[in-house]
């Protein structure tokens, strides 16, 4: 259910997480999902590595958060441990205490020291984490740790939410004369009760990346992938991106232009899971690509793309298969960005719609046939600069409406 | 279906735009709905008089909104003309003829000249006005005007579109030894295949304004009124607020403590209005209320319960009948105004459900049962300052997508 598009260069893999030299998976029930799900995740290196990573920018942010945080300060890791189920979030400083005791039972486990670990959960919010079924689970979590392709799999299952599908892809690259691997995998927008959405990525890969390095990797990816995607513009509590780096793959730590063919690679790894997030949203349809050009900065692009994906009246007519340029105008000149409403052009599905901010009569017939494809495109240019960005999301549906609001009933 | 809360001074009184002394009003169905239904409706006071007027904030504008900027800008007024069935947006240069035509032809037929003429549309975009139509009826128009209850109501129905029910209050307050009334008639956020959501209100008062008054009048108290309601987040392209003061109530002109009454008065019918509009959004189940308090600023508790009345979430959890907190701050997380989530407090329907950011255990059995009200609140408390402010919305049903995505099926 991934759709890659890489480089020419860029060769796609199996195995996920996995995929790189030195990593493995694991996951299991550990009892927190009543139903017996799967519910706890790890991914580790052999050996302590590089690690970087991104988090929610929300203001109210879930415990896990904060002791990540923490721990990739210094640059150094060793494993990602991830629970579902709960999102240890508005539970204060028993939350917390709850995150760390994970944090130190799985070092234990692992036998590296505790600030190694980045800990995330998701799941129901302001509802104690039974913190004493994944301590007590840890040993065999370890002890379940192996670098197959069913234990990258079974790890993004085990993370899943409403996901329909698990996420994951891994792709391989020469770089200063060695394949790096690249894996990783994702989860989406998926809601549970009473908590909210929450994306989650975790990146493996085998180049050699200093601290610094993987961080500007990591957060020049996430910029133009994970960070332009919206299902509802809820961003969450817990969401976090994070990556562990162990140069298993030989060859020097990459910077200059081997550290740029890097972070390509890693974008294409990204934007692929960014896509199938944006195609996996509750009760999308569809998934819909909005690429605004002619901006005079490609943040203001990104912000009229964000405008118009997240306007319930473009995404309510999204689902109902109909080409409503007017809302996309509407939405671009809500966004706060200057342009002059004479130059603004409209392509919905390849059609041209609009131009010169003026309609321009098309086939209703062909809009129609064309919403049949799987991705809808919809391309704005601004007419005031030459900067452009793609921001990902999917139609509102009546099944979202059921999703998030009738799940009690 | 209008609730107004006024203070004890202010007593409501019938008749709509029509309660004010020397004014009247007329409405018809002059063709551009295929429906025979009423699509043009006109508000006239007897002479020239104070206009003042706002409309929407967004780049992309209709062509009446053009005109009418022009029109007000002297602060003399005589007359509102509003049609539905066609928004006349993205028409382009002969989308603003036809605005300037329709001027000109009720000028002619009213006896004053054009530039006293405020003209709206609201309905479909991107198709040519039927100008001739209105041109036509402008004469039948005029000749219908009369000062009556059922005027009111009648051009109150004529600029509805996806509206349930029509909106009209009238107030009567004594300021300055005069009874001065205020009536005002709306629409709200209704749909027109393939068009946007439009708000528009028409204010009359026999007050004594002078232009500069009437201006500060209307923008205080649609500030905290029509400005603060969000049904979807999409502003339209046509929203616009219209106010015609003729002085008939006698009395000298308004100002100081006597404009801050008139000014209070005004805002309870806007209020009214707002209320209206959030309890008629489309496919609406509930009026929700969302008071921020504990801002350090006014605006930036706008922007909090802003962000809480938009978000997807929320509004499908209100469908939902689920008091679900969580989502409600993480949206005040991401609304980019600072507090500590340590101080967050919510209340849901009057239960306290957070405190100090962490959750507060509560009775769902109660809460369900307080759903059963048609107007849900929700209050935050940042705990950073002293200021507040209240956005209403209403929840986001199956309706909602039916109405949005389904109409041309």
């Amino acid at each position: 259910m991934i759709d890659i598009t890489t480089q020419e260069s860029v060769r796609v893999v199996e195995g996920g997480v996995c995929a790189p030299l030195g990593f493995s998976a694991s996951s299991m029930s550990c009892g927190i999902r009543a139903s017996g799900r799967k519910d706890l995740a790890l991914i580790a290196a052999d050996e302590d590595c590089t690690v970087a990573a991104v988090f929610t920018q929300n203001l109210v942010v879930a415990a896990p958060v904060i002791v990540s945080r923490e721990a990739v300060a210094d640059g150094l890791g060793r494993a990602v441990i991830i629970n579902s189920g709960n999102a240890n979030a508005a539970t204060g400083e028993a939350g917390l205490a709850a995150s760390r005791a994970t944090v130190d039972a799985l070092a234990a486990a692992l036998g590296c020291e505790s600030g190694r670990v980045v800990v995330s959960s998701t799941g129901v919010i302001g509802v104690p984490l039974p913190v004493e079924k994944i301590v007590d689970a840890t040993p065999a979590l370890v002890a379940g740790l192996e670098r197959s392709i069913a234990a990258s799999s079974s790890a993004a299952e085990a993370i899943m939410t409403t996901d329909l599908f698990p996420k994951e892809v891994a792709v391989e690259v020469d770089i200063a004369g060695a394949a790096v691997r690249i894996g990783a995998i994702a989860k989406g927008s998926g809601m549970i009760a009473p908590n909210m959405a929450t994306m989650l990525a975790v990146v493996t890969t085998d180049a050699a990346l200093s601290a610094d390095a993987a961080d500007a990797a990591l957060r020049a990816a996430v910029g133009v992938s994970l960070n332009r995607v919206t299902v509802d513009s809820d961003t969450s509590t817990n969401d976090m991106c994070a990556m562990l780096a162990n140069g298993a793959a030989g060859g020097l730590e990459l910077n200059g232009a081997d550290l740029a063919t890097f972070t390509e690679a890693l974008t294409d790894v990204l934007i692929a899971l960014a896509r199938s997030v944006a195609r996996d949203g509750e009760g999308a349809t569809k998934l819909v690509s909005v690429t605004v050009s002619g901006a005079a900065t490609e943040d203001d692009a990104a912000t009229v793309a964000k405008t118009i994906a997240e306007s319930p009246l473009v995404k309510t007519a999204l689902f109902g298969k109909d080409a409503n340029w007017g809302r996309v105008a509407a939405a671009a000149g809500r966004s706060g960005v200057a342009f002059d409403q004479g130059d603004l052009a409209i392509d919905f599905l390849g059609i041209p719609v609009c131009r010169n901010g003026t309609a321009v009569p098309f086939s209703e017939e062909e809009a129609l046939a064309r919403f049949g494809s799987d991705e809808v495109t919809i391309d704005v240019d601004l007419g005031v600069g030459d900067e452009q960005a793609t921001v990902w999301t999917c139609d509102f549906s009546y099944d979202y409406v059921r999703i998030n609001g009738d799940y009690r009933t």
